[in-house]
């Protein structure tokens, strides 16, 4: 292939995502239509892949390649494919850090797309799972797949397990609209897992598969009664919902106004709800914020139908 | 309506089940094509309930309606209609008490099934769950549901929940074949709940709960790979399985038969195992019942289809 035939620059949206959804604590998550953070992936003469600008997040984020989770995740496709010229990444973040809402996975997903794209597409892509996953890593010190996996994949995810990936879509034939509300708090992802017991009773154990089992049905039939009724979760929110100032009063807010159901996005502090309709989900919204307000916690409020379609190339030439 | 319009005696076949199906502990069965047992129900000219004649068993089963799960299940259901005509039950035990196939399910499912057509079905199929499970209840001291429900709606059916019942089917969109093999010994239902552990590693409930949803997502989605990826149960068959003699070599010998998978039925000591095909499941068949022989264990071998339509009306007249 002569070099004008190859793409020299693309712009890819990656996805934010819910991981857990309630009941689902590593096993599930789903994609937003948004936020989400842009990659443009670029070849240049120089070999070897750089990190050449981060717009966003005030400058945290690194720009060596061995520790930006983006870096880490496309240089891990480029070794895999053996590619030996040069490509420099931007990482546009246009999402919070430590929001819950799965930023280090969207940033992974959006590197790997945008190379993937870059050099021909080599990888189809569900294989390009363990690449953003290595970048996850760096981030959040184990390769969990619950952002990464419906990041790229879109739509619902189930992970059955991370190690090795088994991974499935969950294809819902009824329209689920997201409603996830960032508070402006920080909780740190590791801490949250810190605190969780590492011995749970046999009879909470056995409810919460019933509910995961419940919500994979639910969602799989179009059952709207049923994911309602299994998005519990009894082991994980108890204990994490307490490092949520108004956890309760927010997710009441959501149920009041009418949703699926609500839960901790991730591991926090953004507490998602799902919903039937997209006027439900709106008004759910608004509640949730009004909620967070009323204890004089700012937010923002994202609202979207589940993103089925997962990284968008949003330019390339 | 006259007398000559209104059935007389009903003759209804209710199929075995398997509970658990190695990772969905309490909420999971399916139910078989056979063994089975059948109830007669007949109107009398005396009022009230009684059982006139139990064969099989040897006589182990009480008559008393208060005493015998069918007698419980089926007066549940009189009284909650309201009949106050006379009906006598013929229980026929076609299969082994305590054996891990649902047989005190079965005879509580045939009772309600007959008595609900003989007066003439005023409930639904699915309004007879409650029923049967409070027959369930003398046989087991907990009106558990992961036999009477998939005996009752036939197919694979998931309990979201035991109380309030939760109960959905999960159609297989792809032929699947169930192989039981019941040993000759006995195992209390009780003690096997007993010996379980009260408190269990978060890590393996996730383990669990990912091959629950998993199970569900592979039946529903008719991907057998994935099916056979979720069976695997790492919280209750590590304990049950000690109390069962040759458990490891017989469930190795079904998977090197090709099954799908292979399991504790309920809580044994008969194991099953699942096949995409009837040649496969009959091949596993004969290696397991060869395994328990070869440590001394006579055994018989049930081989079917999954029982897609649940009890089934023999006569009526």
């Amino acid at each position: 292939m002569s070099k004008s035939n190859k793409l020299q620059e693309v712009r890819v949206f990656a996805p934010a995502s819910v991981a857990n959804v309630s009941c689902g604590f590593d096993v599930m998550g789903f994609a937003l239509s948004g936020p989400g953070d842009e990659i443009v992936a670029r070849r240049t003469d120089e070999s070897g892949l750089r990190i050449s600008k981060i717009t966003g997040e005030n400058g945290l984020l690194p720009t060596s390649v061995k520790k930006n989770t983006a870096g880490v995740a496309a240089q891990k496709l480029i070794s895999n494919i053996g590619f030996e010229g040069g490509i420099e990444l931007e990482i546009h973040k246009k999402m919070p850090l430590g929001s819950g809402l799965g930023s280090s996975a969207a940033s992974s997903v959006g590197a790997v797309v945008a190379v993937n794209r870059l050099l021909g597409s080599p990888c189809e892509r569900e294989k390009l799972l363990v690449f953003a996953a290595e970048g996850e890593k760096v981030a959040c010190g184990t390769a969990h797949l619950d952002n990464v996996a419906p990041s790229l994949l879109g739509g619902f995810v189930f992970i059955r397990s991370q190690q090795p990936p088994d991974v499935t879509e969950l294809e819902c034939s009824k329209p689920l609209f997201a409603t996830v509300v960032h508070p402006h708090i920080e909780i740190n992802t590791e801490d949250t897992r810190k605190i969780l017991r590492r011995e749970i009773p046999m009879h909470k154990a056995v409810q919460q598969w019933g509910n995961v089992g419940g919500l994979v049905a639910g969602l799989l039939k179009g059952d709207y009664g049923l994911i309602s009724r299994s998005l519990q979760d009894v082991i994980v929110e108890p204990i994490r919902s307490v490092l949520i100032p108004g956890f309760r009063e927010v997710k009441q807010a959501a149920m009041d106004a009418g949703a699926l159901g609500s839960g901790i996005s991730g591991s926090g502090p953004s507490i998602f709800a799902l919903s039937s309709s997209e006027r439900t989900s709106q008004e759910a919204g608004k509640a949730m914020g009004e909620a967070f307000k009323a204890i004089g916690l700012e937010n923002e409020i994202y609202q979207s139908r589940i993103n089925e379609q997962g990284p968008k190339i949003l330019q390339e030439r």
